[in-house]
């Protein structure tokens, strides 16, 4: 049985990576990512796997038995002061099951696209569906995504080649922790995830005019903060239904206290396990009037995807077998097991967070709860090699 | 006769001060600040003027006769990127008036309070009515105001002296742009400033929580950002009836992809002829509710003002001699003039501006309409001294 003093002690070296006053901050390609690359090599060297890394950046922990492997990992980057257990957790669990069973141990490049709005960065680029534009993206000091990857080791050029290496997988398993609270409230330590939701970011420009705040007439005025004001309202009003619309970042320029708003930048999401919902909420924002035009830019856009039926009833029946029947939940967030479902057998078990938070330090696991997720993944991972 | 070759050629040499590829940039207390206090010592000494700075950084140009002086002026700071005629024109007129006649000419410290918030710093502080707690204001690099002020040579210990400066003036006049159309709708070049509408800022603070975009329910959220947009899109619904509500700046925390925001700070503006306007405004916006706590905090609060009507009177007088009868136009827009006019007679001459425009390099001055205003100014000056 898979413990929590081990999945403790593997949590404890990694997390004062990154670690703020306000959480905890690992974006790709910087020197807290290089140094959860160097805590991965010495996960490896402790269970005894040889560390590789693709063309995209992901890191493979791999058996001493010949591929193709089953695989199970997550991702060690994070948001800006988030906590610390979204994608850690995966990694660190799955190293307790690859101490136990030869498989690969991975961790995606880049999952949380924090830096660039690059999301599952890593895994698309394995799975051949990353936009190869995205390389010429800057982050807020203006550095570009390839030359940020060039920098931390990794060559832009040969990405393309990524795909050339799922063959090595037999399929890939992700634990992660639970980002709602519906395992808490069924008393629950894990779940099992039947699909992932389609999701849609946009980018909204809106170009006012510079005017001074007291004198100009309101009917006269081209205030980008009062457009983007309403189309952040629009946007979250049409939630509901099954649809999740955040608007998560806005930049104001000149941003001052004496001038009317010349122009607003909004980024916004929609999130549904009906992508119908998400065009249409699309083609809503698109018809709105706000007062200013709004330019609605595509930034990402995911199917969503339905995880593989034989794995989800295997981790089902494995853990009614352990005490605690998994419920199937789905889940409005990204993964990279998403991508890897396309193409592969692939599925996702949830630790209970009794916060429900994630992206934040507020998320919080049990131990207790994700050695129950990590020996689910062992157990499954043994039946599948027998 | 004044002429616009004059004031082109001190608007000239004042021009490059600050200037940038989106507009001028001239913060109260900056080496831009100190640059134009050179440019004033330059044409106070072409003018045969003594220049003196007085307890709260005001700068003053005064004649060789005894005090108190009439005195013309207005500022030199600017907002983030504006023009080149707000503040800049009243001060290059007053010192065509003053090579003509006995009056001082005063460029007040810090009228845009840009920087601080602390709009017409130099003129409360003169009317001693300037609240002393601004001093320990930061600025977004963390600097204090106090500590700024220091910095430019002006000891802000001292600060609460300048009101004995005051008995050196007899009245103030300030030439300035018109930050409407209406003169340019009227096809006249100058207009006589009636009072100035009260003028309120708040700062908005509102405490939500860091979640997950896309995966925390709708109900569960507390979002900043959500909250924020509301708020602003009911300050500005109330707008109307005399009253102009504007929302500048927004500042949100984290401002990432993938986070609900966790904190929004929003401001907000609201300007009247009427102050119990202005007060009704704030009172609804105390009331609403935008899904989460607002704390608005008051930043400024001005009454208005009437001004001197003898002195509106003569101007309106003199501009139909002129052969333009300057109509009567209230003022949204606050001034140091306003501030002396609690005091001391004070008026203000606004100079047509094709665009409307103010806080922005959109704003613009015909050079024959400037020095129509301020040949007006100066035969005011002229028939005061008799």
């Amino acid at each position: 049985m898979i413990g929590a003093a081990a999945l403790a002690k593997r949590l404890e070296t990694l997390a004062p990576i990154g670690r703020g006053p306000l959480g905890t901050t690992r974006l790709a390609w910087t020197g807290e990512d290089a140094a959860t690359g160097e805590w991965f090599r010495e996960q490896a060297a402790g269970a005894g796997l040889r560390v590789e890394r693709d063309p995209a950046g992901n890191l493979w922990a791999v058996p001493g038995t010949p591929p193709p492997w089953w695989a199970a990992g997550s991702h060690l980057d994070s948001v800006r002061e988030g906590g610390s257990y979204d994608g850690a957790l995966g990694v660190v669990a799955a190293f307790e099951v690859a101490a136990r069973a030869p498989v690969a141990v991975i961790s995606f490049a880049d999952e949380e696209g924090a830096r660039f709005n690059t999301p599952t960065f890593g895994s698309r680029a394995l799975t051949g569906v990353l936009d190869l534009s995205v390389l010429d993206r800057v982050d807020r000091e203006g550095v570009r995504l390839a030359d940020a990857m060039r920098a931390a080791g990794v060559d832009p050029a040969g990405i393309g080649t990524a795909p050339d290496w799922l063959p090595r997988l037999r399929g890939f398993v992700e634990p992660h922790i639970d980002q709602t609270t519906e395992l808490e409230r069924a008393g629950l330590p894990a779940g099992v995830v039947s699909g992932l939701a389609s999701r849609m970011r946009l980018r909204a420009e809106i170009e006012g005019r510079a005017d001074h705040s007291g004198t100009t007439p309101p009917a006269d005025r081209r205030d980008a903060l009062a457009a983007a004001a309403r189309l952040i309202v629009a946007a979250l009003d049409r939630s509901g239904d099954g649809l999740v619309a955040t608007a998560s970042r806005i930049e104001v320029q000149p941003n001052a206290l004496t001038t009317v708003p010349a122009h607003a930048s909004v980024w916004l999401d929609a999130r549904s396990p009906d992508a119908e919902r998400v065009d249409a909420w699309r083609a809503e924002l698109e018809e709105l009037d706000v007062g200013l035009p709004v330019a609605l830019a595509l930034e990402s856009r995911s199917p969503g995807c339905e995880f593989d039926a034989g794995l989800r009833s295997r981790l089902v029946a494995l853990s009614e077998e352990m005490g605690a029947r998994a419920p199937e939940m789905d889940c409005y967030a990204g993964h990279d097991a998403g991508l890897i479902a396309a193409r592969l057998p692939a599925a996702m078990v949830l630790v209970r967070n009794e916060t429900g938070v994630s992206h934040s330090p507020s998320e919080h696991v049990e131990l207790e709860d994700a050695a129950f997720g990590a020996e689910l993944v062992l157990r499954l991972m043994e039946e599948l090699a027998e």
